[in-house]
């Protein structure tokens, strides 16, 4: 089975991260974050940002997510996000887990960008003692569904929120893919975010994202806060340092440009190849394609491990490792199912 | 400052570690574990227990002891552990959070070890409403002042346990330094050990522990419940290479048997060179030393990270990575307070 | 204002639940649910049950409803349930609250019953790991949009639950009105509910409803799990009581079926005395009508205190109390609308 | 078995919240505490703290305190609380549940009572990721060993937790009887308790405790936190009732008053007519009795319930319904033992 194009999680670190792994190995370092990887990868990230943010290293997105959403939702309270979110759909419930109940509100929208309408009557709705009234925004960008939100866009969604004083976060796992397609990282601190999760995995780390907050007061004891939610690495450097290398070398946008050129040339490829057509714009790096059940069966067959999303598309990734050469063999096997 | 003492996750990874990593990065991978390397790591472990256990790898000890403990108590319920042990004094709290408010009762005895009197008190102790009942016992190996349980220890612990009907957890943060120490691993099986979490970082990996389950109706749906907890990794290669690597070399046996070396050494030579006493039987790969708070701050003055305990006492860990030549200069150092 | 017809919780106690409350309170009695009255009460509804159950007398039914599912499925598991069960809709997520996480699926059917094929489709779903599996289904009997299963329907929702190894919840917070309508109470433990919450409050008590657990294994340290869920009531006999006047006088019953003569009363006069149309059938006490946006804020400015539901229907609730007066000026009100 | 001295909490209502209850019952009313009584109970509690907080009635003592402290305690944070608290001791956790894992650090001091310089040492202590740093403060009164604070150490104790920048809790429970002891109910408010259980049960009441909000920041969205929490009453009227009846006619206080005289009159008679002596000054409504197992056996043989408490000492609890012939027949009963 080929898992090229299954996720942008099959594929390894990229050679920068590795890299930097490998030379954060040596000696002794302090435990905990308390390292000087761990600031440098920091600092790397606020320049990114242009915003002078708290930032931590924790595990997994789906923690992260988690997370920061209980800093800005408490268990009688709910988040609103796209019904085909991460947080909604492929997270088994964490956000309930760590938020100790905290709802979730699923809003439509194409695409996987929320819709603007449906997001206002959410925040105008009455509040009742008997339902988790709406506290925080969760944002993705890019989408679950491949399309990059404009400023534009992100500003309409979040200014009724900050109006109403609730919080945003901004599921970042694939922010690299993002940047690539041309939006602007200074907009997230200035748009109003207060958490946002910065991605490493997707982007050519290990299992590294980081946790960045521009609302410092999030950040108030955000270390026992980590540690009691197992987020909290004894060595800490393994964290930090493939970030630094991604970012330090600028492998972390280039890996993302990549990756979008690649699902371009993906997605190019089977609209003049194959009478498929796609489920939505590829404007990062996935395609989504409509595939009778038989001919994505028949793709599996093939060896090509792609999977059907919940809007009943397949969905193909293409991340910093995906060469030119699968593309096209994969463009092969689609134009013969 | 020099770390090297200051705990044994001060190491980076140890060199077959770093090339497992290494050569496991390399292509595409099936994402959540279920890739080759982490059946082959999971297989070492099973061999080194002579079990047949569900196993799974997780990213900390904080979240591994605290799944594995919820999974053997309710939040109504509570768990007898050492009052020093690491759920106890090191975790914020973390079997509170993963269990939802489950209880924790701290038992005495000396240097690491339950004293079993108090332990059977616990368990006679008649049951009322408003108190948490125990529901399972935690033990470590070895244990949080670097003692090894025996195996004798050990049955006599964990048979009132069992014949309660309550649940046995062990915390193997270090079980390769009580293996190295003479403690039989298959022993853990045999005793009724229920979960197991089989130590990664502090034996020369990265940060990755591995939750064993004798108990396999402890692994229903153990995927949900650690992606739900955010300790499932996309990329789990990360998390199961360094296990294989360190397992198939005996580098995770030979490493800790390595650090216990050294720390015998070097409480040789502090109670050879200098008028201080330990505090503990040095049984793994700690020393723990009675120190006066002045001859502690001389002593971190000089450069050497070390810290103060709950019993009073200053602790030097050492690891796989821990060199004679340093052992010397800090038996030098503590020669001069 | 008049709240007669705007639930079934605006009524006081039932004249038999008020004369056991003062009897009850003679002299001292022992706390904690040991006393004569709650064993006598819990006497009274194992005989209704014909069933040999574990009873525990709680404050409210969101309480006894979260707290029976979270006996039946883990955080990292999920509940099966109309979507406009009472747990889904009306209890700001307490499911999730006191099942640290839990999720919910909501399933579709008309007028409030659980539609047969969707949850076969549900239970047949593929198990991942990324998405939190049904552990349990959640009934209402009778049901949130006033209908009532028979046990022909109820068998058949339960078997294929029970052959997946999942438990069955039953939300009786008006089950006294599904008795009055001719639902068997013994068919509750022969068709495998594994809990059933008792209704009290909306039967005629004050706030009480009773926890039923068939299923003996769930009770285990039931105390101290409510005794930390807040839901231990010192003095138990003021829990027991109102019970235990409706259940020997046969109050509870009595009442229920007044209640569904009165919503009788109230849809015949509806359908004939207006050009409004019913919504569901009714089966109970409970009346839904479909009504405009502006007929239904007349009905309130006349004084009428009504609520819109999640179907768009406006809900008409009677209870013991009831009178035949109010049925009919109700009536003459709706006519002028 | 004789409940009169078990506990405050094995008598009935006192007289005047019966009596309220009753008349409460006549008619409709609207759900879930946007009744006229509820205001009305509510300004009563307002009055007798002369301050302007939000208020609302649970159904009990034990969800009322967790639920307070899981306003002024993130999970990730720790409670400071005397060692003997009832939170920490009597509610199987509760603090833990409600809070998501909330810590509890037990404080050391005589009677009940904090002490200050351990308080101190306590707030002081660095902080570390590791461990759950103090995030507020619980104060019992009068305390779980029958003492009632003065003014003046109470404010000792609050002023440097409020300059940390925590949050104060009291657990008022027998607060009616402090009360009668003197303490002047205003210095609350103006000591800066935050919340305030105001407590009913033991003060004459059915089972329903008042949390009032000093600080209205923490009442935002109230209703829905206790909604999830199970502590809603449909029927509100039967949570408020009672304690209107007791405040309007003074019976709060009087029947506190009678309670505290019943204890002072059981004290005074062991001290002149058994060899027995008190383990602690009697201040409120409590006598703990220095007493060995045999006689302490031979008490409760002879038909008169009460318990040993942590300190070894027995306790006898008198309430409003305590009688003067009740007191004598104890005394002749502990004179013979």
């Amino acid at each position: 089975m080929r898992y090229d194009f299954g996720s942008d999680n099959t594929a390894g670190m990229a050679p920068a991260a590795l890299q930097a792994l490998i030379e954060a190995n040596d000696g002794f370092a302090r435990a905990y974050g308390s390292d000087e990887i761990t600031a440098r990868a920091a600092d790397q990230i606020r320049r990114r940002l242009d915003a002078d943010a708290e930032i931590r290293f924790v595990f997994s997105g789906t923690a992260a997510n988690a997370i920061a959403l209980s800093m800005l939702a408490w268990p009688h309270e709910a988040v609103l996000a796209h019904h085909a979110a991460h947080v909604c759909t492929d997270e088994t419930g964490a956000p309930g887990f760590f938020g100790s109940g905290v709802g979730l509100i699923g809003l439509p929208g194409f695409s996987g960008k929320i819709d603007l309408v449906t997001l206002n009557a959410a925040l105008e709705e009455p509040e009742v003692g008997h339902r988790q009234p709406p506290a925080a925004l969760s944002l993705t960008q890019s989408t679950e569904y491949g399309t990059v939100y404009t400023e534009e866009e992100l500003r309409h969604l979040i200014e009724p929120v900050k109006l109403k004083g609730c919080g945003v976060h901004m599921d970042g796992a694939r922010l690299a893919n993002a940047a690539a397609a041309g939006f602007d990282l200074t907009n997230i601190a200035r748009l109003g975010v207060d958490v946002l999760v910065f991605g490493g995995a997707k982007a050519g780390a290990n299992c590294t994202e980081a946790i960045v907050m521009f609302d410092k007061s999030l950040a108030r004891r955000i270390d026992n806060r980590l540690k009691q939610a197992g987020q909290t690495a004894s060595k800490a450097r393994y964290l930090a340092a493939p970030f630094l290398g991604l970012l330090e070398s600028g492998a972390w946008e280039d890996g993302a440009a990549h990756a979008n050129l690649m699902a371009q040339r993906l997605a190019d490829g089977i609209l003049a190849g194959s009478s498929f057509i796609l489920a939505h714009p590829v404007e990062a790096n996935a395609v989504f394609v409509r595939m009778p059940p038989a001919a994505h069966q028949r793709l599996n067959d093939m060896g090509w491990a792609c999977y059907r999303f919940d809007d009943g598309s397949v969905r193909f990734v293409c991340s910093w490792a995906t060469t030119v050469e699968a593309v096209d063999e994969l463009l092969d096997a689609i134009s013969r199912v």
